[in-house]
C-alpha cells in the first residue's frame, strides 16, 4: 500500500474506504491503473472491513476474490469502499467497490466479491 | 510490470510465464509478497498467454478474474503460468498457477481462472 | 425453471426477482436445499436482469459467475433477486443475492457476481 | 443428484468424477443443459473430492465457487471431474472440468474453481 501511495480513508465497523491517487508508474499500456492495481486497493478494503468486525488480536487473510472491471480505471483517484457482507467465526464474506474519481465525476470501475478467513 | 521488476520468462502460443523477484517493498505485514502483486502478475501471464492467440492488431483487456490464494507467498521469486482453456472469437478463458521458487524448492502459492476480452 | 418450480416474480429494467418454494426433492444430505439449485435461481435470475436492459431480438448467454454460500439454504421459499452493474455493448454484468424466507424472517444464503453476454 | 440422474462414476483420493446423462428436462430454452445443472454436477464433484482427503467423520461445505461457461452443453452426457488442489485443515481447493460426451468425441464446456470447508 505504501508502495503505491495508497491511504485508509474511512474506517467504520464493518465498512472500509481506501484512496489511491493516480501516478504514472501505476499504469499499463494504455495509460490507465493497472488492473493489479485496482485489485489491491479493492482487496486491501475487503481485508480491513473483515478486520473491523474480529475480534481483538484476530489476524485476517484473503482467502480468495474474484473481480470484474468494468471499465478503464483514468481519474484523478481511485476509492474502494468494502462492506462485510456476512461475519462468520472463521470466514468473512465482503463486497467492495472501486470508482474513479475526477472532479465532481464518479464512475465504477471494478467490483469485487470476496473470502476472508481470521488466524 | 516494470514497477515490480517483473518479467516474460516464456511465451508460446497459448502459454505465458512471468517471473518476478522477491523484493522488500512488495511485502505487506508479515513479510510476506501483497496478494495484490502476486494477483498482478498471474492476471498479467493470463493477458499474455491470451493475446498470443490472437489475430495480429487485437488489443487485450481483462474482463474478470477469481483468484484462490494457497498459501503465504514467500521465495526468492515467484513464477505465474498460464495456460488458454478456449479461445473464442471474443472471449479467451485462461488458468494460472502461480509457484514460490526458493532454491531447488517449489510451492503453489495460488491459482487464478480468468476471461479476457478482444478489442 | 419449470423443473424445480421456480418463478418470475419481479421484472424491471435492469432488476428481476426469481421466487422458488421449498421441496424435499431439492435438497441434500442435511435437507437444506441444494448449492446447484440456489446457484441455478440466481443464475437465472443475473441472465433476466441482463436481458431487461438488451435491445429486442438480443439473446443471453452466462458467461461466467462466482457464488459465495453464506447459510445453509432452509426456508419456506428462496427468492434470488439481480440487479445490473454495468449493462454494456457486449457484456453486462450483474449481481444478486439470494434470500431464504420463512414468515416474516429472512436471512442472505447466497450472493453471487455474474458475466452475461450478449448474442 | 438423484433428481437429476447422476452418478458417481470414479473415487480416488483427490480426484473424483460425476457423470450425468442427457435428459430433457434439464434443458433451457435452446435444448441445452442448463448452466445451473452443469454448475451442480461440477459442485458435487468438487464437494466429494475435498471430502476423500478429510479425516473420518468429517463434513464438507461449499464456500464458494467459480464457474466459466465455454459451451453449450450438449452431448449424450456430461462428465464432472474434480480436483483437489490444496488441502488443507480447514479449508480445501478445488479445480473442476465438465466434458459433454456424444460417442467418442468430447468437448470442455465448464471448468470450476472452488473453495470447500471441513466442518
Amino acid at each position: 500500500m505504501a508502495l503505491i501511495g495508497a491511504e485508509l480513508t474511512r474506517v467504520e465497523p464493518g465498512i472500509v474506504e481506501i484512496t489511491l491517487p493516480y501516478r504514472d508508474d501505476l499504469t499499463q499500456q494504455h495509460g490507465y491503473v493497472h488492473a493489479g492495481i485496482i485489485t489491491t486497493i479493492a482487496d486491501s478494503a475487503c481485508g480491513y472491513a473483515a478486520y473491523t468486525l474480529m475480534p481483538p488480536g484476530s489476524d485476517v487473510l484473503a482467502v480468495e476474490f474474484k473481480v470484474n472491471l468494468l471499465r478503464p480505471a483514468k481519474g484523478e483517484r481511485f476509492v474502494a469502499t468494502a462492506e462485510v457482507v456476512k461475519s462468520g467465526r472463521t470466514l468473512t464474506v465482503v463486497r467492495a467497490d472501486v470508482q474513479a474519481v475526477s472532479g465532481a465525476q464518479r464512475e465504477l470501475v471494478a467490483i469485487m466479491q470476496s473470502t476472508m478467513m481470521r488466524l
